[in-house]
């Protein structure tokens, strides 16, 4: 089945537009983000997991989270709206319930040491929340409900965000896009499953898929600034008011949803929440979002082979719901998973927007030498 | 505050058709769902518990959950569909975790209990997850969340359901409406944080709302049985092919909650999932249905008296959003809290089919006292 999703995969790649692509290798992509990282006083082993998350966003397909975000990140630490030094603090620890204070470092470090901690409280007690105040932006949720997987555990992530969801019959942003993700093993010859999904229609993701593709918007989605319906992608992206999942005859579900994320990262950790989470687009003062972890080990609730038997009823599900010769429904997962790997073998795809701007920051932090590794390794398509 | 929403929920309560409604008062509906349930062979403990739940849909507005359900639930008793006699089976209880087995029970006597596990749980550990698995439709999701909240905690509650949900790209339903519920305390002077929806645009609720409202669906809810969208309530209702959250542009994220929804009820509490389900609207074989039940202890996490100053400043985020002599915008909860002020009061409306329907029911049971006791003290609107 795995050959298969690869074809699709392969597909799916293709809608970035081929001809002025670089394809790089994601070894020397890795290679690069720690370059660029160290240049902004972050530690050595901060830089490779920070680079582990991008290279992830960017094998898994959700560019939109990884090296284009370089620009942006390595301004911010310049100017300390992210601190480079920050060491991730534990508030509390007691039984299976952790809290830890970012301290406005890298979104990415107290990220992977929260789900780290949840599977920890996890093993000892069934399951393990941790929740983290004061972090920045760390990539792809589901990057993190993944580490529980190899746990034989079902991963839990959710995050706030500055303001970009209008809540129904809203025209200002009230909430952020909040995201949730949720990753459960199956088993060992099929993909895991991993939601990974913003209660907005849109997302970063999203708008970065729809530009390369179609360049419109669906009806709905978003709004301009006179408070119109657009589906100009440009407009959207920079505008950042975007409606509810759900919206418009259920919005009050995605809102709902994204509140209630909200309250468990900003309020339950103690930290922002809202709009007093300062905008992203603005880059004025520290981000300050939290985020929430959840472990849950299978086999405290049902014996490991029974729970991983069923999962193979659960992909065998998929498989007969469509015809197997051309299969149009799939479980969360599945494509990424097969994205993944076609970017192994044949490069990750560099639109020339994103290279040239990349090849600029690298001269302007003097490292040239480390963008001209990515090129050198290109492969040929 | 909440006079303001009283009045609101009030205007809310005037949907349902006035002419013919009759307005009963709380607590002899209370007495006559008791009666109905003991013609069933329902022991009294338990069937005083059942019509808690369905006095608290009733008043919170959610009739579709309510008495009207009566016909069928006690159709399956006397058929054994559903077992009165089920006792709660404890499968495991270790740490954090524990699984219950509701040998095919009335829904919301293994739900209140596996909430209530969970709340002990959660008291030790600052989290505790139950699972219930062979169980029977629970009514409203929201009221065992809610059960967190005099507690000082947030309950979320998952169920899984027959299949009424099509994947995207499918025309076939592969899983249920699978409901989420998440219950948050605030301020003593606010309603609190009520968070309950399906996973499909549509479910039970929503339709009657339809139905007494509007007559027609907006569209791309639901498809008819030649997999044409529809409009028409009674048909969405009938067919059950409901479309997930988000659909069209995004129904593969309504559609992967529901599917994750579905792991966590059916497979990790070793119950049945997807296809497996029967369908309620045959009535053949017991539902077989799970459900998940999660608390988490706010002062596991931060002081109480800082938590509720922050959901003050939440709840007055709202105050703020709209005119306050206009209010467009509410957070989860408000209506339901407004409708339940104006039911307590001024009695819950019974359209004139679901009197009719009872009356019979209670005819056929050989108790039109009880129907007659809830006449008597009909409220004169």
């Amino acid at each position: 089945m795995i050959a298969q999703f690869v074809a699709i995969g392969r597909k799916e790649t293709r809608t970035t537009p081929l001809e002025d692509a670089l394809y790089a290798r994601h070894g020397r992509l890795h290679y690069f983000i720690r370059e660029i990282l160290k240049r902004g006083r972050v530690p050595a082993t901060h830089a490779s997991k920070v680079a582990d998350t991008m290279v992830a966003a960017e094998l898994g397909g959700k560019s939109s989270e990884g090296i284009c975000r370089l620009p942006e990140i390595s301004q911010k630490l310049s100017t300390k709206l992210i601190d480079p030094l920050a060491e991730v603090e534990t508030v509390l620890h007691d039984q299976a319930i952790a809290v830890l204070d970012a301290n406005n470092g890298l979104g990415p470090i107290a990220a992977g040491s929260a789900m780290e901690l949840s599977i920890q409280n996890a093993k000892q007690k069934g399951l393990g929340a941790v929740a983290v105040r004061h972090g920045n932006d760390f990539g792809v949720a589901g990057y993190y409900a993944r580490m529980a997987i190899p746990e034989q555990m079902i991963g839990i992530v959710l995050a706030n965000a500055p303001p970009t969801m209008l809540p129904p019959n809203g025209h200002e942003p009230m909430v952020g896009a909040n995201p949730i993700a949720i990753a459960i093993p199956t088993t060992e010859n099929a993909p895991p499953f991993i939601l990974d999904m913003a209660t907005t229609h849109l997302s970063r993701h999203r708008l970065m898929q729809f530009a390369e593709v179609e360049r419109e918007l669906p009806p709905g989605m978003a709004i301009d600034q006179g408070g119109e319906q657009t589906r100009d992608v440009e407009v959207a992206a920079a505008i950042e008011k975007w409606t509810a999942l759900g919206a418009p005859g259920s919005a009050h579900k995605g809102f709902g949803l994204a509140l209630a994320i909200d309250i468990l990262c900003g309020v339950l950790s103690g930290g922002g929440f809202g709009r007093e989470l300062a905008s992203q687009a603005t880059h004025q003062t520290p981000a300050g979002i939290g985020q929430f972890f959840l472990s849950l080990r299978v086999r405290s609730f049902t014996p490991w082979i029974k729970f991983r038997n069923r999962m193979q009823e659960f992909v065998n599900g998929f498989v007969k719901a469509g015809d197997l010769s051309d299969r149009s429904i799939y479980y969360p997962g599945e494509m990424g998973y097969a994205i993944e790997q076609d970017r192994r073998s044949h490069g990750i795809p560099i639109s020339k927007p994103v290279g040239d701007e990349l090849a600029s920051l690298a001269r302007s932090l003097d490292i040239q030498d480390a963008w001209e590794h990515v090129l050198e390794g290109r492969k040929n398509q």
